[in-house]
């Protein structure tokens, strides 16, 4: 009853493993569905945008030099020789002397080359105008090619896309887009103990939590998890369930063997697959350190702790990675977390050479925000649930001390309670940061150099 | 031709005017689906989390009695009573100066009350084991109810649901939750300028743009749009669809009117609804200032600027705020962005009394971020797409200057590209705040007080 040695990997060297798996096939999609999709060609502008000089107010399209000199006192004076319609390309070239009315969007007729401000202007009567103030040429107007050159490149590919970016291929008149599969993640939990939740568990077993939580976070990284079942403590059915997943996903988690046996089933279970290879056994992470990465021909599997705040840690910090990778972004790593900033409540020891991730609530303190890390044992999901977000130790620190100012890293971009209400002005006092986007003077400026 | 006066509101005033529209009617659905949404009732604990005395360590369960004084010189010496079979309630009593060999996860044997780590022990034979290191009562053991007691509230309405929330209700056992409906967003274009992207675009016009950003912000808002279509610069075209869109889905967003000319079209139309009223004209942001907000019957209309810049800007702080309080939420404001701290390039003026979005690129410079103010004009969609995020400047603030440390809210929670890699030590150094869980030493560390 020995524990096996373990060969502990440091996170980022399992993260630099990852980028073997390479990503996965392409596929081409309207932009309407393309939303948080990663591109996978480069986009080069067919055209200029805008197509023509473009009104950006409402008001008098002009020669420019027509307004020099113009003042309040001395205003120049136009004729009005009509409107632009909205839509239409104005279809004759305006004369020296002459203005045409033209709305914000409108197309400036040949010839002009700026727009003045329907408030510098007085109408004196249907066919005249005053100019109360001169406009440099171009003043007031998008000119054509302005805002995309054809040939320009516009999106690389392994660029996620935002909103905007679906803007700009609609403006270039895109209707589809090729972007990489988005990836699905096969989802088995394991042992004797595990029960289905619609089961009252027997003396000694607890309901499967894993699947709920795993299968939320592969959504939450825009990918679409797939539900295996829950295999007991046997090689058999561990073996079958990771084959199973292997054929309905692109990646497989499995997760349980919290104990030592199990771990050990789900290594046996992988080693016995052909052409198998056990990548990671153990990771320098707390919680999360019995960590498996094996690869089964091209494809991950990965092995979580069957603790429910282990296997969070470890999906995000491992699985989520790869799913960019597998969906052909470059960056290895977990999304971006939204952070506010605190003042640690106590001193929290952590071990060198292993990176911690201590969950925090956070509570008030006079004007301050207070993270007050929660040392549930890794068996329990309350802690996850009471926490806000964690604080990170680096593996090269060896704690942290009361009244320490922290970053904590988020577990939603919501706090939607009284924290967020009562405490958004403390924290950004407490030196910026993450915050709402209103109730806070002058957050924005952290300090002047 | 004159402007018609605009009775600009406060952002803060605006997003106050939302909560009388209330939340949206209550569905219960699986947990399975319920990731992210919003729970409409309180949960409470039906049963203690766990139900059993249960082991957090592979080992051997005890009385710790048994174990006081136990050193690695002078080792106490037990006999092995047998295992706990995993999934099972131990049936017998463990007496006195007997050991259980017992996993992570197992339940304890009624009598022991403490667990030895197997790293602590040594088996002489099947039937003897030496243990190194006494444990106190209740070590290693996650006791009954620790977790969670019966009776105790878990989840409050209003609360949205995170990863580890689902894990939860998995726990208690809980199939199904009682959530608020997820909103959904008409979604309509206007201007006789607009053509949709399949079509090229006459001279003088331009292709549909915020069908698509709109669309991508409604997803990113977890809410459901729903397009409606193009309405040409007609009273009854406009009126027309808003009609269709109050039908179609619980609130509606009409983009365009980027013109005076079709500004007032949006809000005659919207005047021409029984029991309608224009709640607000003109609000103090730049860009977004033309934003229109509306009531028809119990339904929000927002009218947009059709500069798609200027309607995002709209719809992330005044739209996504809606959706938050449909949805059951308090917090009627935006979602929270991932944010950098960045040095401006470049001095940035603004006019005091109104809240100004500039979008930055960030850039590298040496080991600093710089954030380089892009301004566009609005009507282009280049600067947004160009751009990592955007920095506030308060109503109260008259600018920024070079070299003034910004907090730049980021459009997305990867960046994904060089600058992830190059300049996340630069930007913790510059600060603190959001950053690669890894690549940065001491990144959490930000302060000693």
């Amino acid at each position: 009853m020995d524990k096996p040695f373990l060969q502990v990997a440091r996170p980022e060297d399992v993260q630099g493993l990852l980028r073997r798996f390479g990503s996965l096939e392409r596929e081409d999609i309207s932009i309407a569905d393309a939303a948080f999709r990663v591109v996978a060609e480069s986009v080069r502008a067919e055209e200029d945008i805008p197509g023509f000089d473009r009104s950006t107010m409402d008001g008098f399209a002009v020669h420019a030099s027509d307004t020099f000199g113009a003042t309040e006192s001395a205003p120049a004076l136009l004729e009005v020789a009509g409107e632009v319609v909205m839509g239409e390309l104005p279809g004759f070239e305006l004369v020296q002397g002459t203005a045409l009315r033209i709305w914000t969007g409108g197309a400036l007729p040949a010839g002009s080359d700026a727009v003045v401000m329907v408030e510098q202007t007085q109408e004196l009567d249907r066919r005249t105008v005053e100019v109360f103030k001169a406009v440099a040429p171009f003043e007031n107007v998008v000119r054509k090619g302005e805002d995309f050159q054809a040939g320009e490149i516009l999106l690389r590919a392994g660029h996620r896309l935002r909103p905007q970016d679906l803007g700009l291929l609609a403006a270039m008149g895109r209707q589809s887009i090729e972007v990489y599969r988005k990836p699905s993640v096969a989802i088995i939990s394991s042992g004797d103990e595990i029960v289905p939740i619609d089961q009252t568990p027997p003396p000694g077993c607890m309901r499967d939590v894993n699947r709920y939580t795993l299968s939320a976070m592969v959504q939450e990284a825009r990918a679409q998890p797939v539900w295996i079942g829950i295999a007991g403590d046997s090689l058999k059915l561990v073996s079958s369930l990771i084959a199973q997943g292997l054929q309905a996903a692109d990646t497989v988690v499995i997760s349980g063997g919290s104990s030592m046996g199990s771990r050990d089933l789900v290594i046996e279970a992988l080693a016995g697959f052909d052409d198998s290879e056990i990548l990671v056994h153990g990771v320098s992470i707390s919680p999360g350190k019995p960590l498996i990465l094996a690869r089964v021909g091209s494809q991950a599997v990965f092995g979580l702790p069957g603790h429910p705040i282990s296997a969070m840690v470890c999906f995000e910090h491992f699985v989520v990675p790869l799913l960019r990778g597998l969906e052909g972004e470059d960056a290895l790593r977990p999304f971006r977390r939204t952070t506010i900033h605190a003042f640690l409540s106590r001193n929290v020891p952590s071990r060198e050479g292993r990176t911690d991730y201590v969950r925090v609530r956070l509570e008030s303190a006079g004007d301050r925000i207070v993270a007050v890390p929660l040392f549930g044992k890794s068996g329990m999901i309350s802690s996850m649930v009471r926490a806000h977000g964690f604080v990170r130790i680096d593996a090269d620190c060896e704690g942290l001390y009361r009244g320490d100012q922290v970053t904590v890293h988020l577990f939603s971009d919501w706090t939607g309670d009284r924290l967020e209400k009562e405490h958004l002005s403390g924290h950004e006092a407490a030196g910026g940061g993450a915050g709402d986007l209103f109730e806070t003077p002058q957050q924005e400026l952290l300090s002047r150099v």
